[in-house]
């Protein structure tokens, strides 16, 4: 029998998490599926960033540095990312970007197998990934090289300095076995520097029992920490002391404030830092893990899962006698907090949808990605989703939407 | 015959500058001689933060990077800019942080001289800048050599690819003859790289006549773009083209949301983007901009000339005799709008005058920095200022000022 919106609506009515959606704005008369992109705003936010501007920045000034706590910002919020990415406290800092952050811990790993002289990266990373890793890998003289998931194992040898792998992948959420790929990858001497850009926030993650190295995530995704909200940075504990990554800035000196000559790496995590963290965009992601706060990531994961899988049993209901294709797995613990759908012209479709009110978003060539932040979105959202999703197909209505301008973001 | 604080509340009167001071959030009480590190809140930054965070973010959310214009921040930021430096709108772009952009921009100028093994830094540039200059040098294989700026031209020669330099020496504001220095080191086919952290929104740029071939520069001191604020470069038009620095993200792609497997870099400016801006802190920089809007960067660069003369003035009658040293250039012209004096006991006596409201800084290991904001410094201040300092000097009162903790921030 197919299921109906009643059903949606009393899965919602059941669910223990649908209180949550109140730590959220969100806008009127928009089911928002693109929160795996940029995540909405926690309520609290904006009272936060005035509180710093005003007095903070404004009656404190300089001395807020120190007396509101500004110049440990990176380590405390690393500090309360830790319990997400399964890893202790004093293991993760937030700064920068995820490219840049890529940058530091590839070329710390590299330093730390000297002689290997490859790089091995996923064919099917986010591409800047892969641009990083070219680059690193030019700059140390080495080689890099990009296989397919399924060919890690074999591509991965004793040459192999470090490998660069996505959590889950950007397009399909396929979700990777950390744990065998992390024993495979070490079991020849290399090291793992994973992409958690889809996973932090969405999924149940344990860096440090899954054997990972080093990692990097992003903050405005499924953490709800506003555009380009900076990242984070992970490091094995065996890796904490003589890490050795180039952007030398003053936040990873031992001393900072005794102005040496001389470089003195920061003990521990700190030396990830590179400069002075900009702190707005800082303070509303601290801000935002309050929308995290009291809850366990293992009933996020769930309730994540069960709106892919709700969408999967749609879209094979609904969708797939339409043209539509799914690239996603079926298998719940094998994939993230979105679904990719294809479709010849999944760029129009996005427009039509974005047109009636529910927020996706393309990826090149074909894909139609829908993210289920489980915070605030509903089951009777997905239903709704898709009734729209059906009326645009059959009704055609996608094909008077118009086509991308030349270099225009889509 | 000594000056009167009833002469400096005159020369506030006809400061034409005056009114700008109330463009700004100033604490009552404090007397504020550190905007060279940090520059106070500029009226109407609250009010745009509310606006992107609830209107923006909330409503608009994902769209907003193309519907809110964040996805041409860098650019459209490094326009308004250009003014500033003396360059053209398409030669300046706003992003990360200035360590990460010296980065950026010595590896860059490096490539563009290759077979040269020399980058060739200021002895006296702000500690991290060499920090930079000695991890870029190391993974371009390259050797680093620092050296006095007065025998700067000597030690450049024809193996020479880069020399970095401060515009304005952060402890002492000597200001470099950026036209004479570019001049004698491009006589030897070396590129030149100049740290503007102490210049940008202080005195007048004129980098395109100067002959400067990259520059960096800083968001929160003089342009009072927030703790944080993001950076910006400046590159010669004759390098536009060409640009190849080794943060290869997104942002710096000519084609980004095509998702290309190969990295294209965009043309011109652009390539100097590595990934996803923090939009909070960028949109703070934003509209702080408009605190300078309307204004001669000249006429606010001959009111910091005023506020420093009349300093040293005051030092000679007041502070001179009490033990203190000037280290700054008593030119107005060669001297940026911070003032150095010295003192063994520096330090404490830093603190003692921030107990009186009198902020400045300190830098180890004896100097006590004053700067001088020309937008919201009033000549009485200054005069305050030193009336202050003259009294703990006298007094003693330093004495029971606590020393610093270790590893705490001075």
């Amino acid at each position: 029998m197919q299921l109906t919106r009643v059903d949606c609506v009393e899965l919602d009515r059941q669910d223990l998490l649908a209180p949550q959606r109140e730590r959220f704005m969100l806008p009127e008369g928009v089911i928002y599926l693109d929160g795996n992109s940029l995540g909405p705003v926690p309520k609290g936010v904006a009272e936060r960033l005035v509180r710093i501007i005003e007095d903070e920045w404004g009656h404190g000034l300089i001395r807020s540095w120190n007396a509101a706590g500004w110049y440990d910002s990176s380590l405390r919020i690393g500090r309360r990312l830790a319990p997400l990415l399964g890893a202790a406290p004093h293991q993760v800092i937030v700064a920068d970007t995820v490219s840049v952050n890529l940058f530091k811990t590839l070329v710390a790993a590299a330093r730390l197998r000297p002689g290997r002289k490859t790089i091995v990266a996923e064919l099917d990373n986010f591409p800047s990934d892969n641009h990083i890793v070219d680059s690193v890998a030019r700059l140390l003289g080495m080689t890099s090289r990009f296989v397919a998931a399924s060919e890690m194992s074999d591509a991965v040898d004793q040459d192999t300095a470090v490998v660069q792998l996505s959590h889950i992948n950007y397009r399909t959420a396929d979700i990777q076995n950390m744990r065998a790929m992390s024993a495979a990858i070490r079991a020849e001497g290399a090291l793992t520097v994973w992409d958690l850009a889809h996973s932090t926030g969405a999924v149940a993650l344990q860096l440090d029992e899954d054997g990972a190295d080093f990692a990097v995530g992003c903050g405005y995704k499924f953490l709800s920490g506003g555009p380009g909200a900076p990242s984070h940075v992970y490091v094995a504990e065996r890796h904490l002391q003589g890490l050795d990554q180039p952007l030398t800035g003053w936040f990873g000196h031992a001393t900072p404030f005794d102005f040496r000559k001389d470089f003195v790496r920061a003990d521990g995590i700190r030396a990830m830092l590179c400069s002075t963290p900009q702190m707005l965009s800082t303070a509303a992601l601290e801000a935002a893990l309050d929308a995290l706060s009291d809850l366990h990531i293992r009933d996020v994961q769930e309730k994540g899962r069960a709106l892919g899988d709700l969408m999967i049993r749609l879209f094979d209901e609904r969708l797939a006698p339409l043209g539509c294709g799914l690239a996603s797995r079926r298998n719940a613990s094998q994939r993230g907090s979105h679904i990719a759908l294809t479709h010849p012209f999944a760029y129009q479709i996005v427009q039509a949808l974005i047109a009636r009110g529910v927020i996706g978003d393309f990826r090149a060539p074909d894909v139609l990605r829908l993210g289920f932040g489980p915070l605030y979105v509903r089951y009777a959202d997905i239903w709704d989703a898709v009734h729209a999703l059906e009326h645009i197909l059959r009704s055609g209505n996608w094909q008077t939407m118009p086509l991308p301008a030349a270099g225009a973001i889509t």
